[in-house]
């Protein structure tokens, strides 16, 4: 695992319910086009409001996959 | 929406449950005063430990709101 | 409580479900050895990735617990 | 000048022009009701974006006025 | 107090003879309206300068209250 | 809106006269490969200076754009 | 000293008095048991507010000590 | 290039009108005993208010200069 | 100079030696698909540990190139 | 005011007493040969500790001065 | 791995050599006492300057292993 | 040791090969002309990039040295 060259991303996701669906719900999106996601970092985590009620987190996550040699 | 004048306030909001219920306790409180919030972000998370356990979390949000013109 | 002195340490605890579930994991292990913790910080949320998914959460938190007179 | 107590308060100001401008904005209604405001400190400056252009910028300042005694 | 929600407002205290001085006048002027201050951070220590010695110093604190239910 | 997700990339745009006209810049360049950027977040200002003067702004953006689904 | 290796821990300690006074009350605390103190730095300095005064202060100071070989 | 030493002070330049004038006004100041100046970085935007409205811009640059051999 | 947008990207390089082979080795894999790699900035230096060695450094650069016209 | 340029330097006072103590001596010593200091922030607060006891404060400040036209 | 618990501690370790020496004989030492010590982070850099030169690094780490169950 | 006072500046050294050369040479040239360099920090490790390969690295040290009385 010594010589891997890893490259992170910065993504933002969304859900009306928690903060972890939100993450899960970027994950999903990034799967399509990236192989080999290996790890993810929060950096921040904010959310629109409606009717004084959080509407949908936004959180956003830098996600490190491998890049193939 | 682009000549909007915002501000932003502190709360601190508390759940024994989760991070997502101490937000809306936060919010549900500030509605009772302020209309036309809009968006929050997380600045903070901590919480009181009672007998080993989360006794509840302590989430710190900015609300940011619209003041009327 | 004025005159007490605290030690903070920090843990981070793993969860395959959600953020608050790592936090407790980290402090039930943490009281096995460690009386009278009193706060959490959470400093840090990020978590491994497999297939595309969230495999585990990791949540760095900062503890701090009451030391004995 | 020595004795004085001051609130600072978080604003958001837009505009389409600058910079600048969104800072004026926020001021100006502030100064609605607001009293002798004395300082500003640009904390973020972001905007939207529309068809590739930044359509309005978003500048938020801190800004610390002075209680009367 | 697991269902509280609490303020938190930003204040810069002066005081020419220390740092603690400066924090209890932000205090003793923010109790004229508000209740129920709970703590206080300190955000920032400075202080302005008169024939090379310190004239006063200006400490920000961010002071942390309940709101009432 | 609440199930987009969004990508985030660092660019750096340049001109000889303003901040903003940097930003600008560095939109611009974008557009032509990325549709539906949404928001940027100036996140460092810098520049380079000849003959004691300003020659050129440096403004780094981080730049938001909705995933397509 | 070339060859030292130090350990720091991180404490908090109170005063009702002064910022000075809570950190000596820290050291005071941790010289019971750990030998070798040789530097601190502050990284917080909060504390509690009864009747709109401070009732004490709380300060987190990081203690760097010299690990025996 | 690779074997220069840089040295970087810190300036605050005022300018009733623009951040970037503020800028060009402390660089203009340096240039008076500095030689060589080849790059500026912003730290800190903020500014005066009068009457409610920005009486002047006071921008913090680090400025770094080539020492000569 | 004054009018190209560069990109910044993310990537972390590993080395069991030392923090710069990790960041080369970051940039002799960058190098197979970007052209025009001019400045790299260290974010984040890292490593695993193995038997209480240094198994392999882990360096966090964002590397900036220049975008074609 | 307006146009005034100010340089900002970092010192770093020391004293066995106070945090303000330091302060005033890293002033009183830069008294000696800058003329027009007007301001300072305090930026960092350290100590040596010999016996469990603070020896003495090292508190480092920026302190900002106009440079004459 | 996703049920495991980790404890972080932080260590300074020196080399009159490298930054790497200087981590490595921080973990050296704390090997002696710790086991299943299993990744770092670099904090701080910074070192000893004795007749202009470099006399020795001083590196802290945050230091991560495994609690056992 | 008490009672001395420290100022720092802020350098920038380059070297070919390391981040601990870049400092050295930082520190040759600064001794050039400052007497009684006590210690340095790390502040920004960065460098230029040529063909894919670092061409030298840029590393920003704060230097502290005695300020004689």
């Amino acid at each position: 695992m010594s010589d891997h060259v890893y490259k992170k991303i910065e993504l933002v996701g969304s859900s009306p319910t928690s903060i972890e669906e939100a993450v899960q719900n970027a994950l999903a999106r990034a799967q399509q086009t990236i192989r080999n996601m290996r790890w993810f970092e929060v950096t921040e985590t904010r959310g629109h409001i409606e009717d004084g009620k959080v509407n949908h987190w936004q959180v956003t996550v830098k996600v490190g996959f491998t890049l193939d040699q």
